[in-house]
């Protein structure tokens, strides 16, 4: 009898999406806007899901405070109010793109979860734009 | 060719966790301030997800007056404004958590549903926090 | 690596659910106000969502500003502030549920996309009732 | 001690946007897409605003119930899924606006209620386009 | 030079309505299932809404953390995941309805602002109910 | 008869808290996590609310389309996918707090609308903090 979780969470950052090996006119082409030199930012609005057997004794899949915890550490300390690019080694040389972010934080979160959990993230870049990544 | 149709509904409930066959400081340390014997509450906002083919004569998977009124039935009538703990069979004797709610749910809907459709049940205890079953 | 973008669009419409092989009083009694002669309507919400690999050198799954491009021709123009029923080629002969707009929102985009890529329509007819659909 | 109680309800229907004293050149001119001939549709979400004093016995403002029966009677019960341009006798002759519609369901409210209340209609035609009228 | 700054927060409680003076079919006819003596509960979703000028050296209305901070203390810490009659010193005598609980927050918050802002509090009881009071 | 209508819009920008008349330690006390070198972002929504009378003929306060190229001309172009502090000549000397960001956003609009019209700006920095500013 398995049962999915989910918690929200959020985190303010700025970022740019680029890619080095291209010039500035193949850059711009391809991100246009979203290439600035001088960044944007964003609203990431984050669901994190975690599917898993009821424990009979709790009633839980997984206990909301340790899961609330997880994601206090592995995403809202290192990347809110955080500059992606600049301020993170995970996007130091990895684009910043929605896509990318949700496979970090799914890579982060995984490790500190019980194997037996299966984990999905939702990334939501604007209430408009948003990804989901679950593992494979 | 199958089609998911999901329908949303509401109801207003207290309810209070806790394990009976632990000690108070255990239920304390484990539920925390949802263990407060007096009890809290929630707007559980829930979506019925019922996946079939479509029927050729009425371009339906189901019709949703009927699902409307299986929901209402089964779940507005003898949960809303209820004390989950108190007022209800279903959780005497069984923890009222997100996750023992939404399998309690799932299993009445179901059946009163022609065996051929799939059931999920998304129950948002608040906003951040949300559960999903589907039956297995 | 599989992920999933979503985006998210609108049009609104007028709509009649009729069944031209019934009686008056047979559309009355299954359709009920939704088969009122002169049309009601809809803000139709609309989530493409496309699963496929991240791009090495975009970290992308798919250019947004292509899929945005998609969306335009394929749902906005030809359905926005239009009557379903009366100004579209593809509701002529079909009854326009929302299990069947899905259903023909998805053969029209797929047919614009890369075919290793998967393909979902979310359609919201109201906040509380939306469907989905695959393509199986 | 004034407090100002809101109620959400809604309404499905479909209209056209048409001055009959300009030619066709000019109502396309000046209304676009909204004066298709043959009418286009919005989920119209209503939020009714009471302000008075609190009764002391019940500590309400006005009891919810009476205001969601007069909403139910007064614009629930003519205006969804129906056509406002030709179902209703109130937009035979006005041109049926988000502005025109929220002064008349203003109206027809405030003759229901005790006229030591403050009423204020908000409607929204769609979650981006929105009007409130508060009678002056 | 006014600006309104908001912030949004919440707590989860059980309640019920009842007036002590009234014999039961009465409290039953008024308040019909709020009156039910298990209680229900809520979401209650809070906007805390201070009106000031802008600080020219900061260019703050007022500090946000400190708006949070206040809000943390006098609303939080006593009602979420309480009994508002049974938990908490403010509705041992009055009613808990939307319109109180909102006088009492605006009354709490107040004492702890610099006099010469002015304050507003909405209460959502549920998405569909809320409240609004200014102190006057 | 006056009524007021509102349109939604939004932008995605980076930003930095700063006061250049403070050493770093006080800036660092005051705008804490927002005062980053780097910047860090927002996805703002914005609420423009134009209240006049309604045209007769149009039925109309003002055409949705002309309020819409207004603020896509004087906030959208400016401001979206830009760093407020090193991108645009209004925050280069005040700091792009939200409620100096609404007080610039009012007083670009202002200046294209008749003067017979009331504006009020609302401006969402996140979902939990927005901001309001009617001209005086």
């Amino acid at each position: 009898m398995e049962v999915t979780v989910h918690r929200k969470a959020h985190f303010n950052a700025a970022h740019r999406l680029h890619n080095p090996e291209w010039d500035d006119e193949k850059n711009n082409r391809i991100f246009g806007k979203c290439n600035n030199p001088n960044y944007h930012g964003h609203n990431y609005e984050l669901v994190v899901s975690v599917t898993g057997s009821i424990d009979e004794e709790t009633g839980y899949v997984i206990d909301m405070k340790d899961l609330k915890t997880i994601i206090k550490e592995q995403v809202e300390k290192p990347f809110d109010h955080k500059n992606l690019n600049l301020d993170t080694a995970e996007f130091k040389n990895l684009n910043p793109t929605a896509e990318n972010i949700a496979v970090v934080i799914w890579n982060k979160i995984k490790k500190q979860l019980d194997p037996a959990f299966k984990l999905k993230i939702t990334l939501y870049e604007t209430p408009r734009n948003f990804v989901e990544y679950s593992g494979n």
